[in-house]
């Protein structure tokens, strides 16, 4: 053909490793406040079926809702369950999923998460972990791409590639790490972010009408933490094996610059 | 005349009450970090004469840089110095101002720097708390308008009325309040915001590929204010009288979220 044939409209769909083909059918278990995120961001660009624990209201915009047993129908099922919910959920799955399918969960720790996955699950399913590093509140507010990690457990590697091109036609910004470094690196992250958020709703920051803008970012994090079930930020403190010591070096900061306010209380004037 | 007389162009101007005519010459002492901003934001509007301590390098954009004697030349004169300075250059300034002239503090806390100046000023001198509550940081970042408390110690309604109409001009959202009131308030939102943002530094907060939205924002307040000098933390944590008990309620908060995990390490799944 002529050398311009892959910038005519549709070409690149069926160019050889050009990106996604939107042919996978994916299934969503749990449509709490993520879930139902996920499923209609997910339903933007493919299929999409979701079932929840409890009778939904609602389903999600373009989402049909089924029972657990149909999602052996999808090629990749995300878990968006509670972190502390994902072995029980595993269990149960376990006779529903079909040799092949990919089960990827979305938990907000890495290392846990994919341990028991493993333990529960057929070795005959692929499995993918991944953290979609964003909610409800932070897809709203965002200025620059999302963040989405991903950790390739045990899984083709063309269907890992079609995966990772769906979610960059989503607009997320993908990156791969394993679930050591993860949770490492989350930890410090969104595990520190989390606990001043939960601190400041502690303490109490409302409104003022002499706010700076540095209180009203405060607010911000308080508030977008603080809308997220109270059970993620156990979850995030308890199973993630790195913020433990991110809260000893927190308490450490804490007691360092109360001290040095002590130390400093006759500073010399100039 | 006609009934639009006041919408014809310039007519505002004329009209009594009717905002900042720009005939003040304005004095700032201290061309720091503030001071500098200070100055040149006012000399947008009006005429700014302006002295520092030591030999000043590079002259504020449309400022006069004077000697200290000077500065009795304008109509009012802003201290942009250290909290913990304001009495000693006060005392300096006793000599130089003249009866009538304005002397404005700027500094983020006001029941102290008013006794201060009140102390040790001639009481011909009118006096009026200011707290422009920005800095070159937040100037920049700024979405909405800047808040400037403004606490009328002793001074000519018609005087403080123009000074008012001045900030207002100059896009700032002007606040009158008393000083005890100021520095309630401002221990709850600066104050707390700059504490956390020291504890923040001292925690370590570096760039990471996975920050969250909420991450980023924590580290723009670590930022912006690590960027003052940190004698303003001090000052702001010592000279304000209400900061001992927001410290207090700063830890009270953060065992209180640390307990909470600890007594709930073994919640129930579901």
């Amino acid at each position: 053909m002529c050398a311009h044939a892959t910038t005519f409209p549709g070409a690149v769909e069926t160019a050889p490793h050009a990106g996604y083909d939107g042919a996978m059918r994916i299934g969503v278990y749990g449509l709490g406040r993520f879930g139902r995120l996920w499923a209609e961001m997910l339903a933007e660009r493919t299929e999409v079926i979701a079932a929840n624990r409890s009778p939904v209201k609602e389903a999600p915009t373009g989402v049909e809702v089924v029972e657990m047993q149909e999602l052996r129908r999808c090629d990749v099922l995300f878990l968006c369950v509670a972190i502390s919910a994902v072995q029980e959920v595993a269990r149960k799955l376990a006779t529903v999923v079909e040799p092949g399918q990919v089960v990827a969960d979305t938990c907000s720790v890495k290392v846990k998460p994919l341990e028991w996955l493993r333990a529960e699950l057929p070795e005959e399913v692929q499995l993918l972990g991944t953290h979609p590093m964003f909610g409800p509140d932070s897809v709203r507010d965002a200025e620059a791409s999302l963040p989405m990690v991903v950790t390739p457990e045990r899984i083709d590697p063309e269907r890992y590639r079609e995966l990772r091109e769906l979610f960059r036609v989503m607009g997320l910004e993908v990156r791969e790490m394993s679930a050591e470094d993860h949770d490492r690196e989350a930890a410090y992250t969104q595990g520190i972010t989390h606990l001043v958020g939960r601190v400041l709703a502690d303490f109490g920051v409302p409104d003022s009408e002499i706010a700076t803008l540095g209180y009203r970012r405060l607010q911000q994090v308080m508030e977008q933490t603080c809308n997220d079930p109270y059970r993620l930020f156990l979850d995030l403190q308890h199973h993630n094996p790195y913020t433990s010591r991110m809260r000893a070096r927190f308490t450490h900061a804490v007691d360092a610059v109360l001290e040095s306010l002590e130390a400093n209380v006759d500073t010399p004037k100039g």
